[in-house]
């Protein structure tokens, strides 16, 4: 006879079980955040179901809009950031569209999609002392620019490796004033260019815009470059598609004639 | 004296250069498929950029509706997929969130969400067959599902793990009518899921609901995979900040008390 | 009261559990295929340590000698691989190590690196073949190079993209004779190879020698890809390396000043 | 007409090419750090390449066997990294075998495998200090031991989750020492251990262990987890080939009849 007791010491789980609030999966009945999914679907929108998932409460209309401007900010910036050209490379190489996109966001490095996050720190850090410290704004622009000044680095979300003014930063400083989502960390970030612009001619980018506004939106910093990619995904999957069906597989993008004998001896292409 | 003959001869690039024509890049202008990306932001959806992206065209308000049904329908199937649970244990290793959202998506392998580019295929090779031997829907799903089980393979979209009648599919379907554009292919799908269900009992799931739609959509089935990641890239999202936030990190997943000497020799725990 | 057979009955384990034989874990014990590891470690070489892995025994001097050089001959080939520039822009871009590391694994597609495995398994169906119908190496590396030539496909393991007699293919054939490991897929390699060269003047490469000689070795065709990817592996390291000491970070690999408007509209670099 | 000048400022190269020292790539030759490739195939071991392509030069005889014994002791740890079974996941979900490997390396994150480099960084930066202040070993030692006690951080390289005593750091301290690679930073390490096993009775694990031997063979703490990483492929790829050919694809490795309705609200298996 085995008493429950010892049943229970028995078949302790000794492992910490996998465990989610977000999802519950049952036969038949699939509820994310306590909605029903086939609900969900068809009555919410993906941005909605973006914000649902990740602050686990439907957006409200304007912050919805709000959200939906920032994914579409995100979507493609062409060939020229590493991360497509990795992407791109893969595709070329034959390998299989998941595979390409995930090549594609391990490109995003600190020095890459890395400084939407660095950002939101900056300004989530930003407001924190200046409610802890009881200083102004501008005070705490003033600070933040001298401390990243001081120690030669560059700011993130302002200036831009190509545009001198990047065309989509007042674009969506100018929405979150329309959807009423325009709040301190957006402030400071405007107190920062002020200053940056006076200093070194230099102003916001998308970075810095839409560090500014998911801050305000409520996101932590750490899920900054999460939505960041979220919102790049689709631009990665077509310039793979197009590397696909438009390029001759496996494109030679050196030619050995360019490793002529003779060059440079230990430094060659 | 070099003419400009003899110049463009000589230096004639000898490498194709990267190229594309879904963004182009300029100083301080960023063009997505011809229209100027502060032009988009603010004033298209989420899905309507992901459409034009891949597309290269806007879709029509119905298509929007039903293309966001489709990607709200993908988001999230709680911790049941291998997918979320490699993202979920690579966060509990400390892997930074790019990382753990690469090696979700590398998870999607041929049986798992492998199915929905194989269901398309399905779907979009029996249409070119109705139209090339002149045969009906209901012939070529005969055809279809006696090819399938001849070979003893299942067949992709229909039937599924966890859910005997997956809830989210009937919806889908629903919605499809309801926007006009349930066409040839949802048509296919819904013969061949009669033809399963008096068989075998079994109906369509979210893979053969979304295949049907997003083929009447006009999305060739090689990227089928791809929009399911996009759309599937926020519940991943959530579970690595779940785990993240809410789990202690490296959590012992297997227990070294399992592993006592005696266990039968080579297979072990 | 509980019975033991009614409840082993309700605690069956419903899921499959992790299992192994390559390593069994217990506290303060580790064994690898029957050998425990601190008796390995410094008794054998990481090759033998790799076969052991891999085939589950330890290999012969011989068999140790020619795994020791294929691994050799896979581990760098410059700047010109789509892996090793995925790496490198990964690198350049700030990601870590370890990402850099996966990113130039993904690059590894059908066209590059799967060449491998392709070879590797014509060649041991080819073996197959010979051996069920009674035919000489001769017949089969006849059929095999009509097969492919009337489907109009390149032969995998023959020509290169860069070299017209790649210089370490004939070294690896030459050991394998030395070794005594030059069996069938290495004859019908070499038999390949002298229909090719008669018909087209090109000659086996690299991947066709350690194809023929890994299957010679015992290795099934579907580790082929794996075993190239643990010699390429250091290679990959020194160029993330490489880049990381001695580049700028984020290298400006596409400058934009080439991207002027009045660029033809809608191709662009 | 052209002028030189005109041409110069016109065919400008914009971008920064790539360039390594590394391997050189010429038709029909490959050299690597100085040597044809082809004389390296079959007269240098794995390890010795590895080394001169991470050190630009050969090893000596013992530093070879030492770096040997290193690549050996990383190669398996059975099923509990969260990596191999990453790895595994991923494999039975059907993703080919590169997308494994790739999966498994992104595993490796600050609390897997960073150990390694965040030992060898501790223990280069002791030597540093124990150089400019002059200071002996095991002053240095306790400095460490203090400085990661106080700020309630575990000591990288020292403890196990799984075993007390980890059996491979005494075999390789041994074999440091028989090699004559055994200097200062194994004998600050081996400081460390007399006084974290006196106040915790814990001793050094393979992490601390290599940690120490790598940083005596002169390698950077940063190519510290790649490293790791060159030594732990070949077991992740014996897992992955043991998943895919032992086991059925696609295991339900968690039950849904485990997730009945009337489980605990919100959070559910």
């Amino acid at each position: 006879m085995i008493s429950e007791e010892v049943l229970k010491g028995m078949f302790q789980p000794r492992t910490t079980p996998w465990r989610t609030s977000i999802t519950k999966v049952e036969p038949d009945r699939l509820t994310t955040q306590g909605y029903p999914q086939e609900e969900l679907i068809g009555n919410i929108s993906f941005p909605e179901m973006i914000h649902l998932l990740l602050k686990g409460v439907l957006p409200t209309k304007n912050q919805e809009k709000l959200l939906q401007a920032i994914l579409v900010s995100f979507c493609d910036h062409g060939i020229t950031p590493p991360s497509t050209q990795s992407a791109r490379l893969m595709a070329s190489a034959g390998s299989p569209v998941n595979a390409c996109l995930a090549g594609g966001i391990l490109a995003f490095g600190e020095n890459h999609a890395g400084a939407i996050e660095i950002s939101m720190k900056m300004l989530q850090r930003g407001i924190s002392l200046s409610r802890s410290e009881n200083l102004s704004l501008d005070e705490i622009a003033q600070r933040l620019t001298n401390e990243f000044t001081e120690n030669q680095r560059k700011i993130p979300g302002f200036g831009h490796r190509y545009h001198k003014e990047d065309p989509r930063a007042p674009r969506l400083m100018e929405l979150g004033r329309e959807y009423g989502c325009f709040r301190e960390h957006s402030q400071l970030a405007m107190s920062i260019q002020d200053i940056l612009h006076e200093r070194k001619g230099i102003k916001m980018n998308i970075d810095g815009a839409n560090a500014a506004l998911l801050s305000d939106l409520g996101f932590d910093w750490r899920v900054g470059c999460g939505i960041f990619i979220v919102g790049r995904i689709p631009g990665l999957l077509a310039h793979i598609q197009e590397e696909k069906t438009r390029e001759d597989p496996f494109r030679k993008l050196l030619d050995s004639e360019d490793l002529k004998p003779g060059n440079d001896g230990i430094n060659s292409f």
